[in-house]
Formats: structure tokens, C-alpha cells, sequence
């Protein structure tokens, strides 16, 4: 069995440093890279994926909203051919950086408003699976297991990776639970673990009232925003080679 | 004998709109199309690469410095290793645009007080042979004729290409007589008309303080965002034709 | 009787241009100025400023949300305090002009998204109308007529400035058809002419489904970035000023 | 005798942040606000200030380059009357918040770039003073002791605060040592009281090279981007309280 961990990375800017990228880029298969919308700057991109090179993680764009005060994280209603146009210019972007550095671009992940957006949105998730297509059909897609964005993928015959969430509680719709909701975020390094673990054996996961959930995923996501992002990333990196699974890159063949 | 007619177009932004794209295409060979940085956005990158190569004109990445505000007109302090990384950046956002279209990218100039400033300060002109060197070795790098910018396309094993202006006043050292001098821009067609003529007869410009210059030049720029832009276009360009000269893409062979 | 025509102004930004600014001001009583984030700029700001005084208009700050590639057309899903924070930024950025200038800001009118979201949404209302009451309590708030803006204005004991539009379309329920739709804009002169003098006479507007729509309104919108907003402009000047109607800025005692 | 501490603080920006704030606070009697140009949005400007006038510090506007990637650290060639605009603006913007919360603005103090550039540029330096002036004549503008910008703010009749720096190496001449030179920062807290208290009781500073500097100030520079900040801060306050000199925001009468 295969299994990847991704996480976001190069998400600071100028002089303003978040995350922990040093942290986490011993312990996930995939890096997903800012490109200068919602977080990253062309000096962190330049560096980011010159790391994760180093680390001979899988390289992924990580594109967002034109919104840099608020993180990406608030919705902006664009039109499907601004999505598709600001797509394909970051995933440009940051392409020009792993081609000047013989790196491999693998996968597009959209970030948070945006890749919420595009879960249940059709026109959204269409718009940005025809900027991957038309910037590269072999590119791998990203998106919430269960979710338009997969379908969407799918119809554009583009390679789509189910992502899951091992600290972020499940309804049994299958959507995460919003962080505003008590017990949405799992910060026990331990029930992270026991998560993955379940995910990987039984392809289910316990939903916050209870129920058991199918879900099939083929990446799992590790934040690297909260205070304990590391110690998750390691224990589950460990927990699952101990389980004899081993870590590489998504839809690795 | 062979000559390219270039122009700075795509520099729209948003609701805003500048300069007159669709009337000086018929006339140029060349487009050097706007970044997202001192002017043009996703959506207007997208419509200019189809329109140009609607044209059959040889389409160029013309990254700015980050100054929206300021139209790339002003000179922003940056380090070498801060501009290497945004004409990177620059330059494969618009290269995502013409990958998708299926278009080629042909060349890279340098917009406004970026060109400018590099064609005085070798660690500037540098930064941006260096970063379009490590994006692909076989793009031109357009430059004032005579300036460090050609001298550090030269030493990067590039191809330069030497620009020439007709609607502009050359002072006896070769530069750019500034704008805001007396006599600094031609308006008169007629009198552009000659000035090419000149150029690629006898290799010459008269300068300001009336001395002969000699000037050799692959490429003529034509400025879009005079009054007179597209008469300008249409006279030189048929003027040139008149006299025998082809009218193709910069260094086509 | 007493009507104010009031427009958008000030909303070139940097070497963009865009509406007709010394055309309009001859014309209308109340201008709207850009803040700086949807459009307008610190030297558009000042230079504008300096012209309403000098046409003896109202003037207003016209803060949007900060997208001006989208030029505050888009919704963008804001927090309350993050709306009161911006729109306390805007006006004070703005009365920094006025007051270098010794003229006085009257009102203040949200912008493009912001004022359609602000009229059916009363938390966004509520924190506009907050974030003026906390500038100064003696602004005027101008808002849709009959929407949830002009409740929140009232709530927090604000001047509300109720708009009326002459060259829209509305629906019977009293708000604007949308101008994707067809017969949403009106762009004759004539017509609007009509509209504007039923509105002052009657109190009514006939909906885009043939029903009499009863409208009290303050002040009249007129667009300037229509082909003809200039002859509209005039039109409707000269035409309530015939029927003996005194045009004064907004709420004028 | 009496000193003043100051610092610049609300630098954060969005998800980002930067500096200690909390930390300093205490320790320090003005506080130099963010903008919004170089660092700081409307929410950290709303917070910061609530936060100064709870600890009674006397707040400043901080006003930079609009250059966030930059952080307003490098020189970007602004014309006067743009630097006068963006002067005004800035100051506007944040004195909307100290008046919404019935603080008082008292100071200006430029960032940055923009503050060492104002320091030997004459044309900057009274574009400075004179959008400081437009705005209240009565506020004070802080500037480097002997520098160029004090000089323009007593040409234009405002009160200036001259600063001193005890965590940098002074020349011979009266600058700071540019920070890339060895020796130029100092971030032993002893050193820094060392410098304070030999400010305060002889009126000089020992330069790089060895000579003694006269060098009278009004408001002692307490950086808050190093790693010891909070405890030169905290070092320097106890030290100078200790030898019977009152902390009160500068100029205080």
C-alpha cells in the first residue's frame, strides 16, 4: 500500500514568515506552493521549491484568490474564465521556477476559499480543471474526496487525487465540519494517527455525530499552520510506515 | 533586408483599458505583452496572446516592476536575486497563456524604468539575462541598442536583440534624450518615417545636438500610447515595405 | 422641492483613466469619490477633491472592497469588523483630502458589490453604517432606496440618503434588475428625463413588469461610465430644473 | 529631564504577523503606526490602536513606500507631489481609528526607506513636512537628529522630534551605519543603555570610529523587529527611570 502526505508550503511573504516549511518537508510526500495570490512571492517560490526539491517531494501548485489581506480564505465570486485565467497564470508562475531548476511539476491543489468553493461549485471546479488541462493534461488535480472537484477532473480526463483530512472532523455528507464548529479541528497528534490508520485500512472514517463514512482518498493532508503541525506530520509519517504502507508522492506508479 | 516593428501592448487592467492593441496589430511583428505587474491582469493576458497570434505577430513576455501604481515607471530599489525571481515569474505567467493557446514565446523585453535602469547597471541587467536564461536559453532578450542590457544578454550566451526608437531624440552618447526634455518625442509620422528609413539604410541617427550616430538595430520600437500611435504603425510599416524591407519577427532567419 | 443628482467620480487610478470627471461635475450636486481600493488613488484623490470644491459639489467618500483588478464588482465574503475596519480606513483616508483642502465631507456611499450585498444583507449594513457612525456621526449614509442599508443608517441615527436610479430598470419588488438582464439599463436620455421627473411629481416608477412602484427617494444616480452619461447628465440637469426643481447636494436644509 | 521611547509597531498584516507588540508596549511611551503601504491593514490599524491608547502611549502614524512585498525598505522614485498624496492618505487613514476611539493623534514618523531617503533628500523631506502641515499643523514629525527632514519640518513651522538610535553604529559624519556594514547593529541591552544614558547626560555618541559625536534628541528609536527587542525595550526604560529621567511621549510639555 501507498499512501502521500501533503501539505501547504511557501506561504510567506516579504518579510512576513508563516508556517513551518523546514518542519514539515522532512515528513510529507508532497508540497503544495503558493504562487502569489493569496500567499508566496517570487523570492519564497524560488526558495520553496528549491527545498522541496531538496527533500525530492512532489511539487504542486497551490493557487488562491487575488486576496492577499485575507489569505485566500474569503470567497471572491469571479467568473469562470477569471478563475480559469488566474489558474494559468499561477500555475505559470510557479512552473517558471521548476523549470529554471529542473524540478517536475506534478499536481495542482486550489487553496482554502477556493478549493472549498470548488468542492460544491460546478462551474468553479470546471473552470479550474480546464486551466490545469490547458496548461498541461498530465498534471495531477487535487481536490476534497467525494467533491465536484474530483468530478470535474474526471470529465477533463485529467489524473484526480481524493485528498482527505486526518485532523479535521467529518459530517456524514461527507464535508468537512467548519472550523467555527466545536471539535472541527483535531489537535491530538494521536487521534491524527488512529485517523490515517483507518483511512488506510478500512477506508472509513467516524463522522462528528457518529456514523461510519466510505472514503476512498488517495492524499492526505497535513496543516502546517497549527502549533503542533510537526509532531502530527512525523507521527503520522511514522505510524503509517510502521503499518508497512509505503510514503510516496500522489498516484505514484 | 529585414526589419521587426514592436510595440508594448496587453497593458489593460481590469475595467481599465489603455492603449489601442487592435489597431497597432495589423502594423507590428512583435508584441511585448504586460505581466500582471505594471499592467495587464489574467484576463487581458489571455485575450492579448490570442489576438497576437490571431496577428501571426511574435509574441514577447514584458515584465515590469511591481508598481501598479506607478506603471512600472518608476525605479524600484530591488536586489539582483529580487529581480532575477520576478522575471521568472513573470515571464511563466505569460508563458502559461501561450503553452495553453498553443502559441510560442519568442522573446522577453523589459518594461518601462526596469528597461531603463538595466540598460545603465550591469548587476540589473544580469539579474534579468540570468533569469531569462534559466526559463529557456533560446528566448531574445531585447535591450536599447548599445546599452548593458545587450552586453549582459551577449555574456549569457543569449540572443539580443538591439532596439531602436523613431519617435524619440537620441543624445550624442547613444541614450535616450528623457522625456520631459524639449524635443525628447517625435509625434510626426512623416518625420518617424524618415528616421527609420535612415536607420536601416545607412545605419544612423541624427542625434539632438545634431551629430550623426551610428546605430545598428534588429528591432523598432513603435509606442502605443501616443495620440498618433497607430498612424505611426501603419506609415512606418508601409514606408519600410515600400522600400523593399520585409517586416518579420525580431532575428527571424 | 429639492433633488440632488449625485455620480461616481474620482475613479481613475494611477496612469488609467476612466469616466468623464470634468464632463459630469458641471451637472450634478454630489460627488462620490474612490477611496483607493476598487479605484482612485492618492493623486486622483487629491486632484479630485480639489475639483468638486471647486464646482461647489457635495462631497462623499465612496469606499468598495479591496479588488481592483475586480474594480469592486465582486462580492468578496468579508467579517463585520473587517468591513467597519475598511470602511473607517476609506472615509479617513478620503477626509484627509477634504480637510487638507478646508472642504467638507457630507456623505458617504458604499461601492459597486459593497452597496448591493450592504442592501439585502443588515450585518454588512449594520457594520457600514457603524463604521461611519464612529467617523462621524453627522455623514449622511446613502444607500438603495427602500433597502436594508437605509435600515441600518436609521438604526444607528444616521442621515440616510435614499437613491433613486433613472436609467435602471426595477423589478416590482423594489430592487434593480440586474443589468445582465435584458432592458436593465436604460440609455436614453429621454427616458431617463421621464423617470426622473415621475419620481419627483408622482413618487413612482413603473417596474420593468408594468407595475407602479412607489419611491421616495433623496438623491438620483447618475452613471458615468455609460457612452452617453454626459448627455444624460445634462439632460436631466436641465430638465428638473425647468419643472422648478432646485438641485442641491443631498439632504440639503 | 524627560525622553521618549518609541517604536514602530502594527506591522502585521493579515495572517501575518510580525514583531511583538505586546511585549513592547510597556516598555515604550510613543508608538509609530502602520499604514497599510509597507505593513499593517485596517484590522491590525483598528487593534494596534485600541491597544496604544490603553497602555497611554502617544501614537504616530508610520507612514511607507507602497511596497508591501519590500516591507517599504527599498527607495521607490516618487515624484513630490505623489509623496505629498500618499502622505496625506496615509495619515487619514489612520486617524480615522484614533478618532473612532477618541484617541489623539500626535505624531509622524516615515518608514523605512522612506524615512532614511527623507533624511538627504530635500524634495522628499518637505513633500513629508508639507502633507504633515496640510493636515494639522500642530502634529510632530519625527525625524533622524540632523538629518534633512528635520530641517523641512522646522522650514514649514511644525514641531520636530529628533531621533536617536542606541541599537546603531553612528559615522563620523552624523548617519547611521548602513546595517550591511559589520558593527552597525547593537543588540547587547547593556550596550544600548550604555548609549541612552550617555545620550541623555553628556549629549554625544561615541561613532564607529572612535570619535565623539554631538548629538541632541528628542525620542530614542527602540527597534522592535530583533530578537532581544522586548529586553533592550524593558533594559533601557528601567535604566533611564533609574537615573531620574521622566518617560513621557516626546515633546510632551
Amino acid at each position: 500500500m501507498k499512501m502521500d502526505l501533503n501539505s501547504d508550503i511557501g506561504e510567506s511573504y516579504g518579510v512576513y514568515s508563516i508556517g513551518n516549511d523546514d518542519g514539515l518537508m522532512p515528513h510529507i510526500t508532497s508540497a503544495n506552493i503558493a504562487c502569489g495570490f493569496h500567499g508566496g512571492d517570487p523570492m519564497v517560490m524560488q526558495r520553496t521549491v528549491a527545498r522541496a526539491k531538496a527533500h525530492g517531494i512532489g511539487i504542486g501548485a497551490h493557487p488562491g484568490y487575488p486576496d492577499l489581506s485575507g489569505f485566500g480564505r474569503r470567497v471572491l465570486k469571479m467568473s469562470e474564465s477569471e478563475i480559469e485565467s488566474m489558474i494559468l497564470y499561477q500555475i505559470g508562475a510557479l512552473a517558471a521556477f521548476t523549470r529554471a531548476q529542473g524540478a517536475q511539476l506534478r499536481h495542482v491543489k486550489p487553496h482554502g476559499a477556493l478549493y472549498n468553493f470548488a468542492a460544491q461549485d460546478m462551474p468553479t471546479a470546471k473552470a479550474i480543471a480546464r486551466a490545469v488541462t490547458r496548461f498541461d493534461s498530465k498534471l495531477i488535480l487535487v481536490g476534497l474526496a467525494n467533491s465536484l472537484l474530483i468530478d470535474a477532473a474526471n470529465e477533463f480526463g485529467l489524473r484526480a487525487a481524493r485528498e482527505g483530512f486526518i485532523d479535521r472532523a467529518y459530517t456524514s455528507s461527507g464535508t468537512l465540519l467548519p472550523r467555527t464548529e466545536a471539535g472541527a479541528v483535531v489537535s491530538s497528534a494521536a487521534r491524527a494517527v488512529q485517523v490515517a490508520i483507518q483511512l488506510m485500512r478500512e477506508g472509513t472514517v467516524r463522522t462528528i455525530d457518529g456514523k461510519l463514512l466510505e472514503l476512498q482518498v488517495d492524499t492526505l493532508c497535513i496543516h502546517g499552520d497549527t502549533p503542533h503541525a510537526v509532531d502530527i506530520a512525523r507521527a503520522v509519517h511514522e505510524a503509517l510506515r510502521a503499518e508497512g504502507i509505503e510514503l510516496v508522492p500522489m498516484l505514484n506508479e
